[in-house]
C-alpha cells in the first residue's frame, strides 16, 4: 500500500518526529554513527543497505541537522558525516528501542553498554544502577555481547568486536 | 524506491524492533493505545488513517503480541484492542521520541506528562525529578500542554483536553 511520508492532520511531535526518523533505514544508520561510523562506505558495507538508500538518507540528516558533513581527504574529495548534539539526542529512543527488541524478539544481547567511569552495565532506561546517572555518551562504552553475530566480516563488525565508545570514530 | 519490510542481514535488535513497530503508522496506534484509545473507530477518528492501513496494522499488533483483542459487544460483533504488557513496554520509545521531536521540531509542547503521586512533570528521560523514579504507566497523567491543537475535532481529541491517565479507557 502506497503511502505518503507525511502525517498530514497529526501536528503531534511523535508525527513530525516520525516523518524524520520514521523512514526505512534512519534509526540503523543513525545507530552506526552512535557507535562512531563516520564514512559512507563504511555505513555501506556495515548495513547492507542499498547505496542510492543510504546516500538519500544521510543527505535528509544532514539538510534536517542530525549529521554535519566534514571533508577529510581533498583529491579525491571525501566527506564523513558526523552526527550533531541534535542527532545525539535520539540515544535514548535508539537505546530503548533496541532493548525492548532484545527482551522481546532476540534471545541474547549483541551488545551490551557499560558506564566506562564505574564499569556497570546500563539498565533498561541507560541509567547506570550504582551511580544513578545518565551518563553522558562520552561515558559510555559498548561492548560485544553473548548473542554477537559472528558471521559477518565488515570493518564495522570486527571493530565492534572490541570495547569502543561512543562517537569515537570507530575507523582510522 | 520500492523496499521490504525486513533489513536482511541485520541481526541485530534494533532491526527487529524496527521490521514490526517501524512501518508507517504504527508508532501512533501504540501512541494513542497507551492514552487510552481502544476502540477500531476511535483509533481511525484521531490519526485520521486510511481504514485498511489501520485493519492491517493492528491485526499485525495482535499477532505479534503487543495487543489483545477484546470483545466488548456482541450483536453486532465488536472488539476493542488492549496493549499487552510487552507492548506498554514501549512508552520510553515513543516518549522520549515524541520530546525530541518537541525539542528540535515542534514549537510548544502539545501534551504534558506528569506523576500523579506528586504532581510533577516528567522529565526529557520520563522520570519525576522530584522522587527521583521513572512511574508505571498507572501513575502518569497526560495533561493538554500550550502547544495543544484546538482545531481537531474527534472524540479522542476532545477528551485529551482533560488531565487523563495513561492506559485507563479514554472512552466510554
Amino acid at each position: 500500500m502506497a503511502l505518503g511520508k507525511n502525517y498530514d492532520g497529526q501536528d503531534c511531535s511523535l508525527a513530525k518526529a516520525l516523518e524524520l526518523i520514521g523512514e526505512r533505514w534512519t534509526l540503523l544508520v543513525i545507530r552506526d554513527a552512535l557507535y562512531g561510523v563516520r564514512r559512507f562506505g563504511d555505513f555501506l558495507a556495515h548495513l547492507e543497505i542499498p547505496r542510492a538508500v543510504l546516500s538519500q538518507r544521510l543527505g535528509m540528516l544532514v539538510e534536517a541537522g542530525l549529521f554535519t558533513r566534514r571533508r577529510y581527504q581533498e583529491s579525491p574529495p571525501r566527506d564523513e558525516y558526523v552526527l550533531t548534539e541534535i542527532g545525539q539526542e535520539l540515544w535514548p529512543t535508539v537505546y530503548t528501542l533496541a532493548k525492548w527488541g532484545e527482551r522481546h524478539l532476540s534471545r541474547e544481547p549483541m551488545r551490551l553498554f557499560h558506564h566506562v567511569g564505574c564499569g556497570a552495565e546500563l539498565d533498561q532506561g541507560a541509567v547506570c544502577p550504582p551511580c544513578g546517572v545518565r551518563p553522558a555518551l562520552s561515558q559510555i562504552e559498548v561492548r560485544p555481547g553473548p548473542g554477537l553475530d559472528r558471521e559477518k566480516r565488515d570493518q564495522v563488525t570486527l571493530a565492534l568486536r572490541q570495547p569502543h565508545r561512543l562517537l569515537e570514530p570507530l575507523l582510522p
